[in-house]
């Protein structure tokens, strides 16, 4: 879209969305979230050639949440290819994303990677393939995202293991039904540290870039991901990514994405474009106020939805 | 796509799936759909311009089934416009079409319009709007399709009635959840109708670019339907369209669509065209095998997923 | 207990509960129990040997609702024994008394005859055998307890037609998993019926004795039942008798018996006596309040519990 | 029932169950259990006046596994009284006895203190109250018994330890919804200890007289409990005591009572006897099957049942 002034729109829209301050409410569940100035904004647009557009607090690092889970997924899959989902399904699954009801009646089979069930399953993957998972991780995420300065937040990781208690009782359940390999201690380990990732909008919609480019990195030109695997899980971010409320985004941005607690999006536009919002109020889905209407806004402003 | 020869990849992807022949079973609820000869294949894309491209026996009518909940969705919405999502959610189920354990938990509103729960309030809508929403229902589809030949099998909705009792069960669960404004029996009569649709892939194929053009239809030239009411209505299909496949359905094919029992699916590519294909074997979850094959075939032949 | 005074018992018994009268609400889902006096209270004691003590308005007949449903099971046992047991189950459900969940979870086998779904099925069982099985219910009924007096009240059957929703819903999903063998209207119209039977405290009281002398009539003589089979009713009475309320009933009364929204529980001492009490005013679970208080009052008093 | 052939009766109730041996399977879910000789048998039945009548190997000690439930309730009920029963509801699930499900639904309110997770708040329970409480339930158990020869199989609970995913599942769920107020690791080490304690037929059958003499251990004559205390917990071993089988056991045997996997089965009648029985395999729904069959040889013999 030549000559489409994107740097002024993304202005525009931080502009038109800060008006919603108030609105929604900081994850309260650990003190690290709980404690961050609720009024702050931040988005990054970058396109596959790089050309990158910013607006807000875009360096301010954030704690990326359930954002991770489509980093653990893309490395799993890099290494295993599509044995990852033998472990792990492909489908929307309609209950709120830490329900043991559903893992219940499917014989610990978690519907879908993104729903804290899955996403441990997938750190156990991450815990039989690597030594070190963690190194591997952050390794990962240096490279697809152009920064070494992404890390895992000590304090953030002690705090969710501290209350982590509902995801203690997951792993424990899916152990019950033999679906993890690892210790779960090791196993809870990587995911409660891969949840701590802190990262920049700038960082995020650089990394997203690896899936909007078809599993091969901008940055590196490693082709972690066919682009058929690219594929699979732009699909899965587009039916599973935003709690109970994918239909919601589909219709209103219309982007594969995904959203974390922490008040991250991240979203791409295949073949073209990664897009990164940040803003800690969270509506009562889990997903952040400013986020959902600024994606809302800059797919109608540049009508680049999918739809 | 300028000299593509779409006419020879139609016919190429009918001689591909036909080997898939005996891999499903037809559904054998009601004799009308049971009795079907399984060894049939009828494929059209039609563009937005009209251009259309036909292989198998395309002008063969069946019964559309589900795929009439999209055409019932599409004729309240642009009656009441959003007021319909006051009646049904838009998110995807992660159970059963017909359960009745998510409407139990969520106080009687279904979770989708594509759920017989949410098809079946759709039908209590145009029965308040309209005092022969049938007749109506049917010159919609007339309609947008170009086609007066479309009708409703009237042995095929006696013989859905007869058997309906999960369905009967749904209403009257409606009913008591005070989710339902008319008699029960004349709101299964509408939906039971519905059902029996009978169309041919082409008018299937033709009905559908309302969608694919943001609501106007090519024929009439009427605008049914606002460029967001469409959009809202394609994102419901992306991720309800499916049953309990449609986060496959979104990585195989990458396409909004809904399919049907009766073996048939409608697909489209929003701006530039629909697809319909037809063959009554059924995986295990209800939808066409060659179907589903045939539409991941074009979208790898042609690059035109969404994704 | 010879020379025990129980007219007295009963007396000080009604002062006592009299004081609860405005803690409860009075069942409103069809008019004829929502215009009820709620101010109103009734108690029988029997023997065995047919020694009696009232107080209150034991003369007043009342919509006996669901315990109906002991005189339906007895029936249907007396006539084809056993085999009742393979069609509904035994043991108590943890859900609502009309939820649909189990249902599903059970492919259609209630879990016991005492939630709406059991005494569909036994309702069912009735219509097999019978060819006029309301008359036979009331020909029992007259029979066991002395009296040709009770009757279906014609204006409560038809209210609960017309509000019974939920019970249509629960029919026909029994239906769609062949549960039911009769027409739906029909098996209704039975159900609906015995609930509307119109007894008074001493009436009910008269023919629970039935349960407490082994099966066997203390007015005709006739045994409809053999032991094994009285027992193993009471037993159910025990376990499944109240609704969410079956454990605490256990434990405060002691006694098998059951209830209705109506005001009405039955109660039994195996080998001893019948006693029933009526009062209007319900608790949140569907119990009656003063009734709940009364019997408790009575088997403090008297040490006749079973425990 | 003065002279009574007590010590004949249960010679042939032997002779007659052992017919049973190889309908059922011993429990394989820890080696301790799994590799138990399954032929075996024994049963003790005691008087409050302590006279007693054993057949069998009754004096070989087993894992009572959940039959503890009873203990650890009746321990927590003797120190905190009712309160205990604002931490565990006092009614039938209907659900497995260590399912989830119904816990999501009902905020972590475990429905009654004899499935796992009720237990695991009794266990709790405990834990505030005493430094040591693992040496309480042992003088306990102890003292109830009239035998100081009671004691923890180490080896078996560091096998439930080791395989008790589901069960550290529960109580982190539990602590997710602040029902536990103790570490985890130290309740489920209660917990894990309790199921592993060793008992003969004739200890357990002794320990059982405190319920069956309204609270008042007939050993010691300390009055652990009050009348009602012993009612409640009587009442709900009635209705909870059999996992999915109360309704059954209710019927058939007619006693309140408690069963173990470990093949065990304790049961009472007030005011009467206690009576105990081990036979190491179990039917499909983990009740032992020559135990439930000498149950109700024993009430059918005597007419001892409370129906």
């Amino acid at each position: 879209m030549t000559g489409f002034d994107y740097q002024n729109l993304l202005v525009d829209i931080a502009t038109e969305v800060e008006r919603l301050y108030g609105q929604g409410k900081v994850a309260a569940y650990i003190p690290e979230l709980e404690n961050i100035d609720p009024k702050q904004f931040a988005m990054t647009l970058t396109f596959l050639d790089q050309d990158k557009y910013s607006t807000g607090v875009s360096q301010q690092r954030f704690s990326i949440q359930s954002i991770s889970k489509v980093f653990t997924l893309m490395l799993a899959v890099s290494e295993i290819g599509e044995k990852v989902y033998q472990r792990v399904g492909v489908e929307p699954s309609g209950d709120p994303f830490n329900s043991l009801v559903q893992l219940e009646h499917e014989k610990g089979l978690p519907r879908n990677p993104f729903i804290n069930a899955g996403a441990i399953v997938v750190s156990d993957v991450l815990l039989s393939i690597y030594d070190d998972p963690l190194k591997q991780l952050l390794n990962f995420v240096h490279d697809i995202s152009g920064s070494d300065q992404v890390y895992f937040d000590k304090a953030v990781a002690k705090s969710e293991q501290l209350t982590g208690h509902r995801n203690y009782a997951l792993a424990n359940f899916l152990k019950s039904f033999d679906r993890i390999e690892n210790p779960i201690e090791d196993v809870l380990d990587v995911y409660f540290h891969q949840c701590a990732l802190a990262m920049t909008c700038e960082e995020l919609s650089a990394a997203f870039l690896l899936l909007a480019n078809h599993g091969k990195s901008v940055f590196s030109s490693n082709a972690y991901l066919t682009p058929s695997q690219a594929k699979r899980i732009n699909s899965i971010m587009q039916t599973c990514g935003f709690y109970d409320q994918a239909g919601e985004f589909t219709f209103r941005v219309g982007l594969p994405g995904k959203s974390g607690v922490g008040g991250g999006i991240a979203a791409i536009k295949p073949g073209e474009f990664s897009i990164a919002v940040w803003s800690p109020e969270l509506n009562q889905y889990g997903n952040s106020v400013l986020g959902m209407k600024a994606l809302e806004l800059f797919t109608t402003a540049t009508g680049k939805s999918i739809f």
